[in-house]
């Protein structure tokens, strides 16, 4: 598999470890990972650190021109928030590990004219369908459906 | 003026006093202050921590039927992140102090069903028009924009 998809999951694990929500990202520009993260709802009671976002957070302030030759590694689908975040900052692509658990915002992405690639990894998929469905409630809470 | 627009603008004033990029915003639900926030790019070093990013982490986790009753007030029109945040936990209307220093996602919220209200505040705009002069550079990296 793909170096970086590896590094989102390794990201996943380490949330799902840590008690988490198991999505992981990384950012990457010209082959070198700039910021990894996953989602801490639980850990940090964060209302905004999806995977997506908290790789951002952690690959720091930067100019755009590192954002637009960047490519955002994902192991779910990303929702309208992540999605808004790579739109803001201009990354050309995009590159999801499934979105058989949660579609997120893949054709606003793609009608703003981001690269978006769909792997439908087996490892992220199994991840995502056993905390689904061991923790329902928390799945909801982190994509804003209602109970 | 509205109790709610006055209480983003003064986080803006708070963020401006720090040394940041002058941007409230404040979460209200049944005319009550969940959270308030501004933008925390310089003091944080954040790439995410817009100021209704910020609002809405200060609020803490929230089940979805709050945000759903919820209005989010912000002293400038929401960019493609915060407006991904707003769609994310269907929060239903979003009181915007003004849209002419930059005009964010505005329609992609109406189109999906978001109300938005824009009230132009000579404020808010002032406190923009003001900070983008002095600090283009700055506020380009808040934007995604290549200087």
């Amino acid at each position: 598999m793909d170096e970086f998809m590896q590094a989102a999951i390794a990201e996943a694990q380490a949330g799902l470890i840590e008690g988490g929500i198991p999505i992981g990202s990384v950012l990457v520009h010209r082959g070198v990972i700039l910021g990894r993260g996953h989602n801490r709802r639980i850990q940090q009671g964060s209302a905004i650190r999806h995977g997506e976002m908290d790789a951002l957070e952690n690959a720091g302030r930067l100019p755009a021109s590192v954002y637009r030759e960047s490519v955002l590694y994902t192991t779910l689908s990303p929702c309208a928030m992540c999605s808004g975040a790579i739109l803001l900052y201009g990354i050309p692509r995009v590159v999801i590990g499934e979105n058989q658990s949660f579609l997120g915002e893949e054709d606003l992405l793609r009608a703003r004219g981001v690269q978006v690639e769909v792997v439908q990894d087996s490892t992220c998929m199994a991840m995502m369908q056993t905390f689904i469905a061991s923790n329902p409630e928390l799945w909801n809470e982190d994509i804003g459906e209602s109970d």
